[in-house]
């Protein structure tokens, strides 16, 4: 039988960068233990955590609250007690002024901006079309999928800078405020969206960034969406101070995967009651409810205030050393080979966003040359979407995790600087 | 700020039978101890089950696997060693003619259900609007509020038979197949979709019935999806001798939260590799990935193809029990408050599903009433939709979860026919 899919399912249904991404992340680990895995966003196996997440798990089964954890649903907002928990942390923590009617839990990250890019753009009631407006592009490569509708986004284009000049091979991107500005103006945009810390650049848009962006959006009447996958309150994974807010016209989510938590699914959505009951209603009807393992590993964690300790004690320490032994390792392959490349700036996160500005071929193309020889990269062109003009630029990065064994990062980061090498000299 | 909502959104974001269910469930579970549940699907934690959930944890922890369980993503598709040892258990079992290709993992079932309907039915590409056909009504609740269209259901009033004249109290609906031809001729119809056992009503489509079905939705090149949540090969909650079939033109569904692993949210789905492959796609767009402990916890017992015994040797004998003593207990409540009530012949799953011919009011209200006096319920209302003519009967139906421990049920019985017979009575 020859299958038929509708316009909505066939888009859901279609390729996507995102697809590639976790099917090579999955399928070349299982498949090809010689793969040297910079691909997608796998957290490092950090000992200080793989033991903590035993020990929680040996408590579930010696109080016995494993039987129910396994056994039987939560309510569709998520479990209430570590609801109340989470609330009691953020208000404490950080002043927000949030109560159980500000947080539901979403199955991971993604799931959770599936439910508000829908939720807030698409096709409106009256017939027009709101997009998401993303204020500094290249962002998230799994958000590029996610619209039922053509043209979801409005991506603005960074001004760059060499931010030391004693370091030439370090760029970083600003947010053009006046090109968002032009866009919340020029579009019909039903929510502002950043990753903070972002992926893929690392680069971290700083408080006064970040509330500029939010001012200009609250004056045009806009929700601003935070993606904090790799930020406050955890993993926390950010190289730099900051002081997270929230406030009625934000909407902030952050998930238990980069704690070391990914095969849990678990993800907070913080935000407006009136969000968080329809984030409510949408898992109930696309899932019923949510796992339930993620949140009792944490459960004890957040109602102690402990979980916001693992990042400045056990994971920023960690990632901060591999970024810096990574941005050290790439310099050296490159100069090595006498390859033009920069290095966005680390400011959090687990990639090193590489430029290219010589390279002769796509990234896509790189990326198939280099999985060949068993480099795991992901090309850079689908961090780019939503651009209202093209940029050459945008076929000149590639994402490289560094969240691996440093002997992984030594021979991956040659294998990469020697085949650029040969790919720019013809 | 007051939020608008896209139309999309809105219509996942509203008000649902199985959005009110889902919170009952957990809300009232956490919040109100007294509250008899017999309301939401929450399996029963028999002592067999937990006790092997803790063992196969501890098999997790011995042997180091949980780190990776818990730390690293699955590919989109579900985690491939578990996927080829259950291709080899259909094969080796049942005689499926399946491969890896004929399978993946869901968040659960009913996240499948979102996908599926989606992907077949709504706004096709040509601009027609395909529907889903059920053939039995009542249909499981959880099904309604899934379409992004509109009206995506066409539903079949079934017939309804006396299967004993001993047993004037006991009554059965039968697949109408002229209804159900009718409808396929007159309708665009994208699948036909059926729950074996039926959730809500117990009833067990019979081997027969359901290749009549397949047959003729064949005949009009319609593929049938068959949820087996309570069926075969796992959980095996089946009162009746039945052999499972699967050909390309069929898409089955199946889970482990009916195994007693519902906090997990892990469903499996056999179909074409055309539809696999798209439910990969919309996985991956829709949530990166699964979650990985119910696959890692049932991983040997699917390799071992144990886990076809569970049904016939633990959870068959035990729910079926249960809805021995159920029926009898509901059926001495209702004598005892003479309440003209009667009861679907129970052939699988956990619910009795009662239907009062006399009630003089809805459903709806009824369960509004027994919350009131500590007795949770699902309406029946709700069970009934795509339905082409308006039927008095689908007022008069409640469903009711067995899966309570005796004294619970006795005293919700009692609670009920009271309550009944004091409506009935003005």
């Amino acid at each position: 039988m020859q299958f038929e899919f509708s316009r909505m399912g066939g888009k859901l249904a279609g390729p996507s960068g995102i697809l590639t991404l976790m099917d090579d992340l999955g399928r070349a680990l299982a498949s090809d233990p010689h793969m040297l895995m910079l691909g997608g966003g796998n957290p490092a196996l950090i000992p200080e955590m793989t033991q903590l997440w035993r020990e929680r798990i040996e408590v579930l089964l010696n109080t016995g609250a494993i039987d129910r954890t396994l056994g039987q649903y939560d309510p569709p907002q998520g479990n209430l007690q570590v609801i109340e928990s989470l609330a009691k942390l953020l208000r404490t923590h950080y002043g927000w002024n949030v109560t159980t009617e500000n947080i539901a839990v979403t199955s991971g990250g993604q799931t959770a901006f599936f439910y508000l890019f829908n939720l807030l753009a698409g096709q409106m009631p009256d017939g027009s079309y709101r997009r998401i407006l993303l204020p500094v592009t290249p962002e998230y490569i799994g958000y590029s999928p996610l619209g039922f509708g053509e043209g979801l986004f409005v991506g603005c284009r960074p001004r760059i800078s060499t931010p030391d000049e004693s370091q030439p091979h370090l760029f970083k991107y600003h947010v053009d405020l006046e090109a968002v500005e032009s866009a919340l103006s020029r579009h019909s945009i039903g929510a502002v969206a950043i990753s903070r810390p972002t992926n893929p650049s690392g680069n971290f848009l700083s408080d006064e960034e970040t509330g500029e962006i939010v001012e200009l959006a609250t004056r045009h009447r806009v929700p601003v969406i935070i993606d904090n996958a790799y930020g406050a309150p955890f993993p926390g994974v950010v190289f730099q101070p900051t002081t997270p807010v929230w406030n009625e016209s934000m909407i902030t989510t952050f998930s238990l995967s980069k704690l070391g938590l990914p095969g849990t699914r678990t993800a907070f959505v913080v935000a407006a009651p009136q969000i968080i009951k329809a984030i409510t209603a949408m898992s109930a009807v696309t899932g019923l409810s949510h796992g339930t393992v993620g949140q009792q590993l944490v459960a004890d964690l957040i109602e102690s205030g402990q979980i916001v300790d693992l990042g400045p004690k056990v994971l920023r320490p960690f990632y901060e050393e591999k970024s810096r032994f990574a941005v050290q390792c790439l310099t050296d392959a490159l100069k090595r080979h006498t390859v033009d490349g920069r290095i966005h700036v680390s400011e959090g996160a687990f990639f090193l966003w590489l430029w290219l500005p010589g390279l002769p071929i796509s990234s896509q193309k790189l990326y198939e040359r280099l999985k060949l020889r068993k480099v795991l990269i992901v090309p850079g062109e689908e961090f780019f979407f939503g651009l209202e003009e093209p940029w050459k630029h945008a076929e000149q990065c590639i994402r490289l995790n560094f969240a691996q064994p440093a002997h992984v990062l030594e021979k991956a980061f040659e294998v990469i600087a020697s085949e650029v090498s040969l790919v720019c000299r013809g």
